[in-house]
């Protein structure tokens, strides 16, 4: 844990305000004690809404070692992840998140991070954008086929 | 909710296994009853965790409209959404979405998606990677600046 990275973060946070280029958010990936990888978030410059600061960093760190895992990275962000960014630490599976300020704290800011974590665990039919499964003959087939197959990369 | 989507949602999936570029879930996004996008999972070809089908879809979508909003969008998924996408799919802010086969079906499959589930509502320290707090004082600057700014675009 070291703060010089997570200041570099929140400095990412800050610069992106003036920039214009998206939400007052950074993050950094960090391996071997370096910096591989830092972002900030460009939701409305790149009409992207998954082009969180977190979500960013994660695609450029992988991108600049060549593999879809950040094995023994950690990553800084200015702020708690929302679930969405969260998620994608779980399919990157580096080592540990640091984050500096909370969800509470997005939220004063006018983010919906708590509010997702709320939805999250509702029922999904009963969520405020509602997740509706539908009946449909043929909803395994594509786990059929890739349980049979032998060319797939697992990850 | 429309049964010709949804198959075409779980052809991209049962597709992609023979292209080989990642794993077997499709998602088309439709809006006035047509389909705006459609794609599949190249995790494994793009060397990118988080480009799973609903996030490529979404980040089609709102490039083939020119926003970062999904409004009045219907998202058709091969699966249930992961937590990355749930929480993707809250900040594209769709009508609905809809799903296939469930996160147990993808469970058995191999994939994580239930066990980021479990994960999202520990307590952030407790997680498996763990997401930890760290005190510093320029923790706030960035909300602080951005409530300060007449130049941002909210979303």
């Amino acid at each position: 844990m070291n703060k010089e990275f997570m200041q570099e973060a929140i400095t990412m946070a800050t610069d992106n305000i003036k920039s214009g280029k998206g939400g007052p958010f950074g993050a950094v990936v960090v391996k071997d004690n370096k910096i591989i990888a830092r972002a900030s978030n460009t939701v409305t410059s790149s009409n992207d809404p998954t082009a969180h600061a977190e979500i960013n960093a994660i695609r450029m760190a992988c991108l600049e070692i060549g593999s879809f895992q950040l094995d023994d990275c950690e990553i800084y962000s200015s702020c708690e992840p929302c679930p969405m960014c969260l998620g994608a630490v779980y399919w990157a599976r580096p080592k540990a998140v640091y984050f500096a300020a909370s969800k509470h704290d997005a939220e004063s800011a006018g983010f919906d991070d708590s509010f997702i974590y709320d939805e999250i665990i509702k029922d999904p039919s009963s969520r405020k954008i509602p997740f509706i499964q539908m009946e449909i003959e043929s909803a395994l087939f594509p786990f059929e086929q890739w349980n049979k197959t032998e060319l797939k990369t697992e990850y």
